[in-house]
This record gives structure tokens, sequence and C-alpha cells, in this order.
């Protein structure tokens, strides 16, 4: 919960001032690759999935196995000032299966870890509710989970949640990133606003009180059946996949290093204005998605014309919102200034 | 941190009492069956591994993919009592890889969640350098993780760890626990204490300052190389296996409901015996595995001596602890009474 200190002092201006040192984050993990990289290559078991997003090991049946784990950050707080559970593991699921079909994968399992200071069993049902709602629409089954009661680590009414998900890709789907090249159309598609990203900043930005504060709950979409079905219908045309997550747009330098981006501004929905008003257009970019949740790249003109068709069919805008350009960073033209993001 | 409210007020005499609530917890599991239950069956796509210790999902190239998901619990909490977080990554990839291999699959792949109040370089590193030695030990691939800083859910020096494991098992080597079965032998191998479970109540017991304190930290045993070799050797003469984890020797119910045990006491080492001075014998075993981490079921003695010799090999102290009986439940032998876990 926001204390009325924190409402009281001067809002934060950026993730950093919000507590939240992306930079320190991305040096811890640079840590962990040093200390797991070589094992892993050593192994030869694991396939080089796009951007890091899941991770793809390679079995002899020629299906491969992708793996990942991701949670709902600092949502979890806003759940709990609005007394409202039912959608958050709507959005835990959201985030695992939109990383994992970044690389081509098919979602298939869900776990979930839930840790509590105690054990309320309405509020818990209505989160697993949640999940089991969530694992539905990204055609998933819950297969397992575990439940942590811990009276000193958690405050009574403070719980986390983490959610793991396997999915299946066979080899010739893999998609990683390497076929991206200058003049690829990047089709961006509609987010329901935040998703579960860059909430230490946005509870402190949108006032207690304002009807922007309950639209934040909106639980994140989720692109498993569409996308799967613009990689399925436009195979080799389809060039890569970005889930907009942690780090708003700067997961687009995650899938090829080679590569830069030419996006235009997005269209700022009122939560966007708003957020807009007090911090500054790269580190919103650097933040949050902006209104657009996933990005596919393909090929051609007419390829994202048939994405953007397959999107719109399932309920999600999507349009060209740029181009893949040579060189490296995200350019996005917002009229008056260029955002580079690297 | 065990505050000294906490510490001056009477010690709890029960798991209950040390505020985790076990039958509520059960209650809840339920609901979760009740909301998962038909999907999961429907889709037919799980195979029945034993005790539910890990989900076994059905591909058609015969290797099935068990996966499973745990933490630590609040043994968390005493590594920051102690400041001491190099080996608590060990505990986590064993919580998940001891449970694994309970249904005959092989732990392949390893991803951890990660989330704390404040990102502290030194001591993540410590806790990832555990778990890669954890993984080591293990024989499996950290491939992933998540890394969640959430200034205003934990405390700055508090954080919460979950693992996710992932394995693989032929259909031929599934263990289900269908074919335990009167006469049956079990071998209980040697635990390296508490493992990581109980530690709410442990806590409170074992006093600030006592040297059983700081060997409450021993990482939690892996049993994953002696016990797949006992699976490769003895074949259908293991009928099952158990990890004595969260819930102690209920534990053993898990794996078939027409099934009960008989065994003898465990013999106890100094911190057990500190822990039996505060609390009932049945509730001890209830809550923690009492000396023994992992039990396997064989069908005849000479099968029995095989797998202590194979324990033995791997430096695990093992023996036989009883019998598979008729009825249900797990009684043990105390000499001047008969404990009964249901």
């Amino acid at each position: 919960m926001v204390s009325e200190q924190e409402t009281s002092r001067e809002k934060p201006r950026s993730y950093l001032e919000s507590g939240v040192n992306i930079a320190l984050a991305d040096q811890f993990v640079g840590h962990i690759k040093n200390l797991t990289g070589h094992t892993a290559a050593a192994s030869g078991k694991l396939l080089p999935g796009a951007g890091g997003y899941a991770a793809v090991y390679k079995t002899d049946s020629g299906l491969n196995v992708a793996c990942t784990t991701d949670g709902v950050g600092s949502k979890l707080l806003l759940c709990e000032e609005l007394d409202c559970f039912d959608t958050i593991g709507i959005d835990l699921v959201a985030m695992c299966a939109n990383d994992i079909i970044c690389v081509g994968a098919a979602p298939a399992l869900f776990l979930d870890y839930y840790a509590c200071g105690s054990l309320d069993l309405k509020r818990s049902t209505s989160l697993i509710e949640g999940i089991v709602a969530g694992c539905k629409l990204a055609d998933m089954l819950l297969v397992g989970g575990e439940t942590a009661e811990m009276p000193d680590l958690y405050q009574s009414n403070h719980f986390d949640l983490a959610g793991f998900a396997v999915g299946f890709v066979a080899e010739g789907k893999l998609l990683t990133g390497e076929s991206l090249k200058e003049g690829d159309f990047l089709v961006a598609v509609s987010s329901s606003g935040l998703h579960s990203n860059g909430f230490s900043l946005a509870r402190k930005l949108i006032p207690e009180g304002s009807p922007l504060r309950a639209e934040l709950l909106t639980p994140t979409e989720i692109y498993v059946r569409p996308f799967l079905q613009v990689l399925n219908e436009l195979g080799s045309e389809l060039t890569g996949a970005a889930n907009i997550t942690g780090g708003g747009w700067t997961n687009l330098l995650r899938l090829n290093k080679d590569c830069g981006f030419a996006l235009k501004a997005m269209e700022l929905s009122p939560v966007f204005e708003e957020l807009a008003r007090h911090v500054e257009p790269a580190e919103l970019y650097r933040t949050f998605n902006m209104g657009m949740g996933f990005a596919v790249m393909v090929r051609s003109a007419e390829s994202a014309r048939a994405a953007i068709d397959i999107f719109a069919r399932a309920g999600f805008a999507a349009s060209v919102q740029g181009q893949v350009k040579s060189g490296h960073g995200v350019e996005i033209d917002c009229g008056k200034s260029t955002i580079f993001l690297e």
C-alpha cells in the first residue's frame, strides 16, 4: 500500500526514482550469465530462442521444450489496495505465455508459486480462479503449484505470485530473430493498458481515487491464439516477435543486435497521457508498453496486412508501427523530437 | 527476523501455533483441484505421477515431461539473520529436484524466481551461486529466471525465492505408487537436518545464539544421482519413492491410498532432540523429516540391501525403516507409544 508519506512527497520522475534500479538488475543478469553461460553452452542442449524470452531445450524427439518464468510485479499491491483479486491470475499467465510464444513455442503447461503472510481462503480462491481463466485463454493446463504461508516474511495482507510455463516448439518453427533484416515491417498489437510492468512507478503517479487507478488493474492481454495463427500462416515471412514487457520498447533490442528499429510514436490512451505528464518520453518508452503490448516483424507489407487481419479477427487493434532499419537502437519519431533507446 | 516480542512470548507447540495453518492449506488445495481437475482430466494429457510430486505431461514422442515448483519457506529469514546466502540456492534446487525424481523423472532444467525489496548485488550473486551449485549436484541446467525488485512489497532486506524444475521420464520408468503392496520394504535415507521445511516453527524453538541455529542452515540434500541409479538398477523392484518434504512423514500417504506404513522411530540428532523438547511426537513427524529426508519402497529385503548400498556409496546413510502394511495411515513405533499419522 502506498503510505501517506509516499504520496505527499514529490512524485518520482523515473523508474529508478520509484525504487527500481534497472541498470543494477542488468548488471546482475550479466553476473548470472557468466555463472551459467558456459555450462549451458557446453551442454549443447539449448537452442537460440529469440531474445531469451524462453529457454529452448533440444530433445531427440524433434519437439523441443521451451520454458520461462515471470511474476506480476507490484501490480499485486494495487490488488490489495482495490481489494480485487480475480484477474491478477490472468496477468500472471499472460506474462509467461506472451514470453513463450516469442520463440515460436505453443504454451502447454502452467505452474504457479503463491506465497502469503496468511492464507485467506476467499482471496486465494479468487487468485487461482484468475489463473485458471488465464490458462483457458492461453490454451494451457494448470498442472501444479506451490502455496507457501510465511507469516514472518509477508505482512498478513501481502502476497507474491510467480508463474512458470512450459511450451513446445518444432525445430523448424523456432523463432530466433536471426532472419530479421532492414525493411521488415513491425506490426504493433494493442495492449489493455500497462499489463504488469512499471507499477512501482505508475502507482506513485496516478493518484488514489482517480478512475484511472482502477483501470490500471485491467488484466494483461493474452496474445497466444492470434499469434500462433500468424506463426502458422506466415511461416518464414514472420521474422520476429517481441513481448513488450518489463523494459518497454527496449524489448526490441533483444531480438538481433545487428538491427535497429524506426517507429512512429504511439497514440496515447488517457492512462499513458497521465503518465506522460510526469515522466520524460524516453523513460516512458523504456518502462511502459505505451498502449501496444506485442510486436511482430514480417518481411512484406502484404504479410503485415495478413497479420493485422488475424489480430483484428481476434479483437486486437494492430497496425504497422515502423520498420527494421540498419544500425542499432530503437528510434521513435515523436514529431517535434526523436527518442532513441539503446 | 524474529521480533523480540515473538521470542519473549510463550513458544509455539505446533506448526499451527507458529502461524502456518496446514488444514486450511489442504482445504485450499482441495479448491484448486476442483477448479482444475476436470480440465486436466478431460485433456487426457497427464500421466499419474506418484503422489503428485510432479505433474507428468504425456507427449507423442514417448519421452514425457515432468514439472514441479517449490520454494524454501521461511528458511530465508534465517539466511538474513545469519547473513549467509550462499547455500539457500542449493536448498531451492533440492526442494524441486527431490520432488521430481519421485515420479521417476530425471531432472533436466531449472528456473528461479527471485523477488526482493532492493537488489543487493553481492547477496544476489551469492544466491545465484548457490542455485548454480545445486543445479550441478542435481545434473540440471539453470536455463532461466526472473529477478523482481519490489520496494513496496518486500522490506529492503527481505526476499523470496521460488524454483521450477523440468525433467523427463520414459513411460516405462514412470513411478505411480500403484504397485506398492503389503510387505514392501521402506528404506529411509538420511537428511542433512530440517532441509527446507518447518522453519516457521523451528526458528521459534531453537533460540538465537544456540549453535544449533546455525546448523539449521545446512543445505538440503540432493538425492538425484543415487536415486536415479536405484531406479535404473532395481527396475520394477522399486515400487515407490517419497520426498519427506513439507508435511513430514505424512508424505508417505500421497503414494497409494490403499496402503499403510509401519515404521520404527527415527534416531534423533541434537537438533531434532531439541525440537522434541517442545513439540509432541505426532506433530514432529507431521512437520519435520526427523533426520531421514527421502524414502524408497522396494519389493524385497535383497532389493533393500541393494538400494542401501547405492545410497551408501553416494555418502548417504540409509536403512530399512519399516514396511508397507495393509490398511492406511503411517504408524510409528516409539517404544512406549505409537504415533499414528493419517
